[in-house]
């Protein structure tokens, strides 16, 4: 829901005109969203009798049942769009092939399109909707792990252009995110590592208390998918209560800067190397794996500048390590950094802004860190690195699939 | 420039956030934007001492000079995008054209694009800026009466999609307009008729002065192009209070409504039957056209409700014959009506809405109007402007060139 209220001031040569847009959105936990029991959703439709829903077609694939009969049991008439959407179909085809189906489906204009899926799924769709008539209303549903703790608690939506990643986008917040955990129980691992990427990065320059439990049961909450395949209760109760503070952490730390004016950013972290390491190998890096490798460096930087411990350093790349998250990789070099240094720059009005613990559970940002000081660092870091498992090595690192 | 302040409640199974993000923009007259002695846009540009503006061709065409001596002279490298925009070619195509030459520049975060042209120009480039970086902003110069007297008061932009108008867009406020009437002076006269609808629009349901004024002097005004081409100075100076009046209507009336949530426009008078009127014939009505000969008719049924007097009717019609703006068509009929009216239902969540003066300069929205009621009075319209000059038809009606 959006309101708008401006005040115009007059004078003989100009104009001004400054006003409030009013934003409001509900994050709302249900458990089994189509348990036909479970009225949340169905709420929203039954005044329409109708629903149009833009799903992931792999979660369509696992879900199709339970969607149809949740629906037929209240008497929604379902339209469903199914789309595939990897990296490189985040792109403006993809939103166009969306917006016809809307236009097709007849939609009015309070209607809200129901989005079902991961980060990559709401994205796109979440875009189409911001455009289409200027702002349509839509209800997220997310399916992964980033969808849950990460990608529905921002208000951005966007599509990539060219080689660049969300070039094209809008800031447009879904009425209602539904918040149903028990998607994790189809999810593969190697989809909650990368999610889990997002945990260390909140917990690690933003709530001590949440790094703590990733430290102590991060590799449990990982086989069992956060308790929804198999786990004990108390496992599933540390879940939820880890997501839950990293969701409230989150919405803390972003809800005062939805739009990104600020550029200090906590949640930057991991985000200052990263975006052009990601894409740098032959089958790019996951990004769970790529923002945690700049996590990793930024930690040991942390360490070299005296702001945490050499004891806090090794738990935070011993907890990324037991999850088999990268540290390091052959394609970490100093030219890369150098080269990412500049282009990031560029995003950030020319100061680095690099996000770094200090201590653990509290975030300092970086401006002074020279090409040359971060060459040592990275020297540092491979020394370092080797004593870890695997050498310092993720675990499926590569979006291919194959690990160097 | 906007910001962004919100808040988070947070409850055992909900987060609520609420925020408010802030717009403001402004609007400044400038007697010869790019006469080098003006430095208002050059002090926008200056600080980065290069400009990428996108530009209608024809304006380019007819600026060109003055335009590279501007930036010449104030040291600042500028680079053209040049656009043709016909309505058909508002499109996601042309769009995506704009989008590329931002990526080629290498426009940086904080840079403002400059936008100069009438107001399909500002509407496509504007949804550029909109999605670039999911906000880019820009500055804007109209250069036709309908930009400057309405397209840049308002802050959507769009383009379109299928066969709907502005079907794909957003809401981006311009961080400043530069309002510089006298590019009226270079403006073919039919431009100048179309913008002159808007000023009946604005002055018969939203100031009876203006009105008053159009009355008295609009012949001359058209003629005269504002007082640009020719005409006293006393010419001039009418021209510029009205249209200074308009634009400070037309922004007390929209500033509280920037998003459109309150469905009651008054500025939406004339446009109720005329979005399917427009498109109809082979070669479609200019926009001016076709809103006129809604205002007309609705002009006519105020008359019919005892909401205007037969005299006020009259010169409410006659202002708008003697400026050659079409009062009737032979498009104009029943069926017609009928269609748009379910058309319109749609868009305005099922209620009429239909804006008729009450009396001139104020405004009242009739929901209780029947197809049949809608026949008749279309009936008596028709007696009414048979006495009117060329039997109440518009000079240079449709967009092919040819008047039926």
């Amino acid at each position: 829901m959006s309101e708008m209220e401006a005040t115009v001031t007059a004078t003989e040569r100009a104009f001004h005109v400054e006003g409030y847009e009013r934003i409001e959105y509900d994050l709302v936990y249900v458990d089994g969203v189509f348990d036909p029991a479970n009225t949340e959703l169905a709420d929203s439709y039954t005044p329409y009798g109708r629903a149009l829903m833009v799903v992931d077609e792999t979660v369509y694939g696992l879900y199709r049942d339970r969607i149809h009969a949740y629906f037929d049991h209240h008497s929604i008439d379902l339209t469903v769009v199914p789309v595939k959407i990897a990296e490189t179909a985040k792109s403006l085809e993809t939103f166009e092939q969306i917006v016809g189906r809307f236009d097709e489906f007849g939609l009015v204009r309070t209607e809200p399109v129901l989005v079902v899926g991961g980060g990559l799924t709401t994205d796109v769709a979440g875009f189409a909707c911001a455009s289409y008539r200027r702002n349509t209303p839509y209800i997220r549903i997310p399916t992964t792990l980033i969808g849950l703790i990460d990608a529905s608690v921002s208000i951005k939506v966007a599509v990539n252009y060219g080689k660049h990643k969300n070039r094209l986008g809008a800031y447009h917040a879904s009425q209602k995110v539904l918040l149903d955990f028990s998607f994790l129980g189809t999810l593969p691992e190697d989809q909650i590592r990368n999610g889990m990427a997002e945990l260390i990065k909140i917990s690690v320059v933003g709530n001590a208390e949440i790094f703590d439990m990733l430290d102590e049961h991060g590799v449990e909450l990982l086989s069992t998918r956060f308790g929804h395949r198999g786990g004990s209760a108390e496992v599933r109760a540390i879940a939820d209560k880890l997501t839950y503070k990293a969701i409230e952490t989150m919405l803390e730390l972003e809800a005062p800067n939805l739009h990104e004016i600020q550029l200090d950013r906590v949640i930057a972290f991991g985000h200052t190397w990263s975006p052009t390491l990601e894409l740098t190998p032959p089958a790019p890096f996951f990004h769970g794996h790529a923002i945690n490798i700049d996590m990793a460096l930024s930690t040991t930087l942390a360490e070299e500048r005296g702001l945490i411990t050499t004891q806090d350093r090794d738990r935070v790349l011993g907890t990324m390590n037991r999850l088999g998250l990268a540290l390091d990789s052959e394609y970490l070099t100093p030219e890369l950094l150098a080269e990412a240094t500049t282009s990031i720059l560029r995003t950030r009005d020319g100061i680095l802004r690099a996000a770094v613990p200090d201590p653990i559970g509290a975030c300092r940002f970086l401006n002074d860190i020279t090409v040359d000081e971060l060459a040592d660092i990275l020297t540092l870091h491979k020394k370092v690195c080797v004593d870890f498992e695997r050498g310092g090595a993720g675990v499926e690192m590569f979006t291919g699939g194959v690990d160097a």
